[in-house]
């Protein structure tokens, strides 16, 4: 690059795929970046840009100047161009899309206004369609025409007058027909597609579930509206993976390696000041139950333990929930056995670890009636727990509240009250009423 | 089905999907089964085995007598058939591979030989590979001769004459090139792929940054040795992000919403247990710090503030970086850069938190003094569990140990332990040592 050497350096280009392209163009340094984009062509330069985050997309364009910008962002697929798009500046995002062709504007607009996390949000316009009574030599022909667009996928949608989707076809079918039967014969039609307006976790699950390619996304109408790809579906994957382990942690959004410490640390702290106050709650519990603690000081001892132990199970129950739904919908009657296993776990685990605890109290305090509080409270908060850690997010997915509320620690302080109270007054009532 | 109407019940499998048939299959009654599987051609059977559970596939192979069944393991992809066998008994699996084609049997072995969760395990041969040079009209007979094979890919791969996977042809374009182009000038040579030896961690990876459709696995001589298809790399994604989600909340191998109650407290009970005596561990902590509580009993109240607080903030660390680790790999320097990050990060959180404590415990209690106690306490505990939260995991993701050790409640418990010994230290010396 630095001898300009167009010729060699376009040949590379040719042979790299778009990530290594990206990744070669963040290493080269500042003053280089000019050449190397000049020597691009313009399919190219759409394959680098998918790959940037905004910030260097908004520099490629800056440096490509205007005319070229332009074609390229004709040539970005929909969906792409949509989410570089969203978070812009209005005045800038307008100044784009009136550049852009008009058609290709259109249809960027259209997918802006579908909710985000929805089929029509991921959608994007490079597909090739066919008419129903095409012959397998048309549609071939109309395939080399449009070659571009067909790249990443391998099959054609099929659609009738009024743009209904009426079936697919694969590439493997074209190749395999003869070239003057009709697309009618051999297309398939029982088609799976999803709606522009379904979650895209709907999308996610067909696609996983029956193994496609791509998946066709229709209107209300059932007129063919645009296709998602497999690829955008395993970024869908990844970012709902994230999502439940934010929810889990409570860690907040959108922190990765190369988050700055200022954000990092605003974003991390609404839930502990949250969590902060909750816990000043046990405080009160434990504050009313002074005079007990007061009269047997070795109930704080189990204190860390009885209150971490319900924390723990609530939090495993919750991961199950959590994850379990990403998997499946459940039905009312699979949620009452759900709950009712749960609650056989929960008198399970009570019942094992209730009474090693009551031994190990036993014999740590030298104290029987010390170790059956110990042990018969770990028994209740253990079943509690583990009931509140499959209930609450049960409850919250049934009400389509955002299951975000149900995070883990917020599992974790509801279960420290519950097993502070349980314990403080198993304790009061037997260690000293009754004695 | 009741009635017997072969010719309907065929064309209505042929129009269904794989997950789809299954599905009908588990819903109808046990005594129609045979029937439903006796219509099915050992096509369809094929695809029904590959959506079922190892306990429905040994089920409808018992169904379907020796000579269908043979068939259908013969037809069945390698890395399903690889996992299917994986868990049988050992005198089953001999039988069912001993009735197999040899070559088909040969190559399940091979992939049963390499690691779990490794390229090789996930691999299979339902793909077309092609000489390079051969002409495009060549591979095109060649495709339609393996047709069944080659459903669900849009590549074709090029070897050499010894095997060595030289280059890749889309399925495009062999609809794009003339019949007497050779594949030599078609193909692309700079083919991406995987060695049967690397994580499928790195194929997962590998696919959704190419976004490709298949991924070809080479032996060490670099010699074709099967592909990976998208459709396991999701399951792979899905099966990783459950790994990290068990990890996060220690719940324990393969709980799902059919787990029995009595295998699944089994699965959680041995980390509970392991977390029972190590709570215990914070109650030997503060049953040595007996005089400072006796003392001031205060102090109590706000010891689930703290520990909680500090496992929280560990835990947020934790998720930050298992997911991280997900999506790149880290160099010296993005670890320290990292870590430096994060120190920052637990010291604007400690100073926020640390103040506002400070505040509410003297309002509280009326006691300056305690509240500053608690609230330089919590500035230090959340430093410290900000650090522990991200440095453990590290250290075992560099010393390559199962990273599952650092789990969430351990990284809890850990803090807890840390949590209280700062507390109760700063306690002692300047409320009891100093007053």
């Amino acid at each position: 690059l630095k001898e300009g050497r167009r010729k060699a350096f376009q040949e590379l280009m040719e042979e790299l795929q778009p990530y290594d392209m990206a990744w070669q163009y963040k290493e080269i340094p500042e003053k280089h970046r000019y050449k190397f984009l000049a020597y691009m062509t313009i399919e190219e330069l759409t394959d680098l840009m998918g790959e940037l985050d905004q910030d260097d997309q908004l520099d490629v364009l800056d440096r490509l100047g205007a005319k070229r910008s332009t074609k390229v962002l004709d040539l970005m697929e929909n969906d792409e161009l949509a989410s570089f798009l969203t978070d812009l500046e209005p005045e800038k995002m307008k100044e784009l899309l009136g550049d852009m062709k008009r058609e290709e504007s259109q249809m960027v607009q259209d997918i802006m206004n579908y909710p985000p996390e929805t089929a029509g949000r991921l959608m994007n316009n490079r597909f090739v369609w066919i008419k129903k009574h095409y012959t397998i030599g048309e549609a071939v022909d109309k395939l080399k025409e449009f070659a571009e667009l067909a790249e990443y996928l391998n099959y054609l949608y099929v659609i009738d007058e009024e743009r209904k989707l009426v079936g697919v076809v694969s590439y493997r079918d074209l190749l395999l027909a003869e070239a003057d039967e009709k697309i009618e014969d051999v297309m398939y039609g029982r088609v799976v597609k999803v709606e522009v307006t379904e979650d895209q976790e709907e999308a996610a699950k067909l696609i996983s579930r029956y193994d496609f390619v791509s998946l066709p996304v229709v209107k209300e109408d059932n007129t063919l509206a645009g296709v998602i790809t497999v690829d955008d579906i395993i970024d869908v994957v990844i970012q709902e993976a994230n999502e439940d382990i934010e929810r889990l942690s409570a860690s907040g959004k959108d922190i990765d390696f190369s988050t700055k410490p200022l954000v990092a640390a605003y974003r991390r702290l609404p839930w502990l000041i949250i969590l902060l106050f909750v816990g000043l709650v046990s405080g009160g519990i434990i504050s009313g139950f002074e005079g007990t603690l007061d009269a047997v000081v070795a109930l704080a001892f189990f204190m860390p333990m009885i209150a971490g132990m319900t924390g723990n199970t609530g939090t495993q129950s919750l991961a199950v929930v959590v994850r379990g739904l990403v998997q499946e919908d459940l039905t009312f009657k699979q949620t009452a056995r759900l709950i009712l296993r749960e609650f056989w776990v929960g008198i399970l685990i009570g019942i094992t670890c209730g009474i090693l605890i009551t031994f190990v109290a036993f014999f740590w305090q030298g104290d029987l009636q010390l170790g059956l509080v110990v042990g018969s409270s770990l028994l209740l908060t253990l079943i509690i727990g583990t009931l509140a850690g499959t209930i609450i997010p049960l409850i919250l997915y049934k009400l389509n509240v955002d299951p975000a509320i149900a995070s883990g620690p917020l599992i974790t302080t509801i279960n420290d009250i519950l097993s502070l109270l349980i314990y403080f007054g198993i304790a009061t009532t037997f260690l000293i009423n009754l004695s």
